[in-house]
């Protein structure tokens, strides 16, 4: 074997362990979400946090950064990407003390306790404390990792490698531009009533079980459980755990919310698990992880045409006849409200404006903790122009920072912003996409992000992904052409831009 | 701080860590067993494999030998005890070469996939293999610890410290005679019919959640879901998860094992989790785990008193109205079967004494995987006068081997032993048992319990806990008086003894 082969296998040997171990520690926090009795809650800290500092000190561990130097030296693009995805993991960890990492996850585990007792009781001096010593942690990894200009950019890249408050700020204000004109419009226009479907838990259950294989989700390697704030847990392509919550007034709600992570479930069950090892069987970036989840519950889920191929499952599961047009209309109306996760999709995006404000300037101090409440309603007021009358329906609504996810935020619009010029391409290659949708045949979706998205892993960063499969195109154009032409038109407001499908 | 005080917080600091990653690998299992998807079982072969790898190097550390030849020299109970507990698990972690412990982690979640399939289809081709590996696996850990005299006294250790498949057979074989004999009588008695009480699942899940809290296990430090084959996993005081099976054309078949299980449960709750870090909060050895859940099952789940409450238990959770005399008889009845976990008392021992005598031989070599279901029929025809028709009902019905557990079935019998001995100075000790039982009251088998054997947690071994809580009794002598003067008394066959309440 040649010295440059021993380094591959080497590197791929400490990866797959780094990949498992990081698999478990999504055990941990999945079943802490979904399971684990409130009794567990403090020794499940200790024991993320010695997962935690164990994957810390085999991240750091000279050999391994021996085997990357030898790797990166090859020609080959699978072990380039390699060297250059793990080379920049293993760089954080490095500038990141073993004692941050284990009091980080300590600290989010009491965190997230206070969390769900502070948002159960709408009472935020509950989280006031916890909340803090997250800020004052993430400020520390901030100051630690030290990249970037703002000291939000050292988070920023932990997700998206590279990117930078600017580069989100270059993209937002655009966004907001277009998107306050198209609210400013569908203000003006005749109010479009809420028509929500009442159902049973177990019916809807039964019905999202249904709509999850449809849409190419595998239950055979993967499940769908209960847990207060939904998520996707990709322990491997084999193990992919979906989250969701049932509303029985309103089957969207957690039908939408299902949709998504089924989205996320998709996209690590298509993941090329063959390239074990090598760190190209990962998600491009967070964002293009968005992206999917995205396009699943936004493009594909609130269209006329999938609605409709809903009616009749929903009517073979429960008898229960939809009124289409009605529900069409409220998958797609438009109403600034409190709950980012419940926003349609245009006033979404000024929800994530105002998280990525405030995040920011928590970060540098600018915002204090005790400030937060009447940060965000000022900004709530300013970007939505609704006032939340409680925490729960305000600051407390996400659980991202009780896990210290600063800097999480921003990739759900950057998500949406990915999702709209990737669909334009897919309506380009699969020109019968819709046909399809409404008779409940998925597979143009799935099959063009299984060719372009999945299958590629982490070959290339997301925006470089995007650049490849979706060539030329202005992601904030096209986002704001598909809401103007699906939303706009509903509210008889539309502006500007091409006609899009769905 | 003292030089032997810095040595003691550093040995705590380890044992906190080994302790909570022991818990991380429960967690792999118990989700293994109860909700991971069948496409996560080759991931989490991995998983397991590279938690135990880090367990096992925190364990061999240096450091952690001189902190415990530090601490060994204390005068202090609590310290003594952390240092011999510990001493000896690392003493078998140094003697174990790592590349065994991660291939057993990984052989094992192999092996119990195989075996569920071979359980499932009937067909023991499927785990030969597997099984074979896994013996193998066994007799190398075995020749690596290399304790006692016979291959089989390496694995007997590892359960139940110093224990040895001498002393195991000089308890075993007066009990054989004892039970062959009780059985003979029985055998020429009037039969007794079995009364099985039908119920659905969802009604019986309602009754063994009023059960379990009635006797003291508290779901809000634990959980009981659902597994093929049942389990109790303690990952801290605060999180104790117990599995059962629904039978329902059998209420007694779960609940019987569920009251099995939560006296496994309670005795992880009630112990010492202040003293977390000095090895004190484990339990006392593997063969007192047994005898609290036997305790629970046998002495009190099949106790008319018991079984009376129940009745109006169920008929307020169901409305079905239990024919008390029939179902006394009926959990009480004596009739030589094929399953382990369906025998009734009497029986029961005589699976373990087959099991045990199966083990030794395959440990030696004596007996090979191929002959094993010819030796398993013949076993069962000596010892209980039946031969399993297929080996679902044979070598494929417990999941032991494929998880590894060579050793622990004695533990078992063990466990009934110690429990009658336990019981009989319970009724000295709290003479108003019954009377309490009778009413739902179980607080004096639970006071008991907590004071003499949960809150004392492992500052002494099994059997020198046994001996200071039932001084000078014969555990033997005491099983076989409690199985005559209850099941001998049924049939009418009683032939010495003592009389034993309940």
């Amino acid at each position: 074997m040649m010295e440059s082969d021993r380094a591959w296998e080497s590197l791929k040997a400490s990866v797959t362990e780094l990949r498992d171990l990081r698999a478990v520690g999504g055990l941990l926090h999945w079943d802490e979400n979904v399971w684990m009795p409130a009794g567990g809650a403090a020794a499940r800290g200790r024991q993320k946090s010695v997962v935690a500092r164990l994957r810390h000190q085999l991240l750091v561990d000279p050999k391994l950064g021996e085997a990357l130097a030898a790797v990166g030296q090859s020609q080959d693009p699978q072990r380039q990407a390699a060297a250059r995805n793990l080379g920049r993991v293993r760089d954080r960890a490095v500038k990141t003390p073993a004692s941050l990492v284990s009091e980080r996850a300590l600290a989010s585990s009491e965190a997230f306790a206070a969390w769900r007792q502070a948002r159960a009781s709408d009472d935020a001096a509950l989280f006031a404390g916890p909340l803090a010593r997250m800020v004052e942690l993430a400020r520390h990894e901030s100051a630690c990792i030290g990249v970037g200009v703002h000291p939000y950019d050292a988070l920023l890249d932990g997700y998206d490698p590279g990117l930078t408050l600017e580069r989100v700020q270059a993209l937002f204000r655009p966004l907001e531009r277009g998107l306050v004109a198209l609210l400013d419009g569908i203000r003006g226009a005749a109010p479009i009533a809420a028509a929500p479907v009442a159902m049973s838990t177990a019916d809807q259950r039964r019905v999202f079980l249904r709509v999850l294989p449809a849409l190419g989700f595998d239950l055979g390697r993967g499940r769908l459980d209960t847990a207060p704030h939904p998520f996707c847990m990709g322990m491997d392509p084999g193990d992919v755990r979906l989250t969701t919550r049932y509303d029985e007034a309103d089957l969207m709600s957690g039908l939408l919310g299902t949709i998504h992570e089924g989205g996320h479930g998709m996209y690590e069950q298509g993941l090329p698990g063959h390239l074990r090892g090598s760190t190209v069987d990962e998600a491009a970036s967070t964002a293009m992880h968005e992206a999917n989840s995205r396009l699943w519950e936004n493009r594909v889920g609130r269209s006329p045409q999938f609605l409709g191929w809903l009616a009749g499952v929903v009517a073979e599961e429960t008898g229960i006849r939809l009124d289409l047009p009605a529900l069409v209309a409220s998958c797609n109306r438009v109403e600034a409200g409190f709950i980012r996760v419940e926003a349609d999709e245009v006033t979404y995006n000024l929800h994530i404006l105002l998280r990525t404000r405030i995040e920011a300037a928590l970060l540098t101090g600018e915002l204090s903790v005790d400030e937060l409440p009447g940060a965000w309603e000022e900004q709530s007021l300013a970007l939505l122009g609704v006032r939340p009358p409680r925490p729960s329906l305000g600051h407390l609504q996400d659980v991202h920072w009780s896990q210290g996810l600063f800097g999480y935020f921003p990739s759900y619009t950057l998500g949406n912003l990915y999702a709209a010029s990737l669909f334009r391409r897919l309506e380009e290659d699969r020109p019968t996409v819709w046909e399809c949708v409404a008779v409940g045949d998925f597979s143009p979706v799935l099959g063009f992000l299984r060719e372009h998205i999945h299958s590629v892993g982490h070959l290339y960063d997301g925006e470089e992904l995007l650049a490849r499969v979706a060539p030329g195109r202005d992601p904030v154009g096209d986002l704001l052409d598909s809401l103007r032409a699906r939303q706009g038109a509903l509210y008889g407001v539309v502006q500007a831009g091409r006609a899009s499908g769905g």
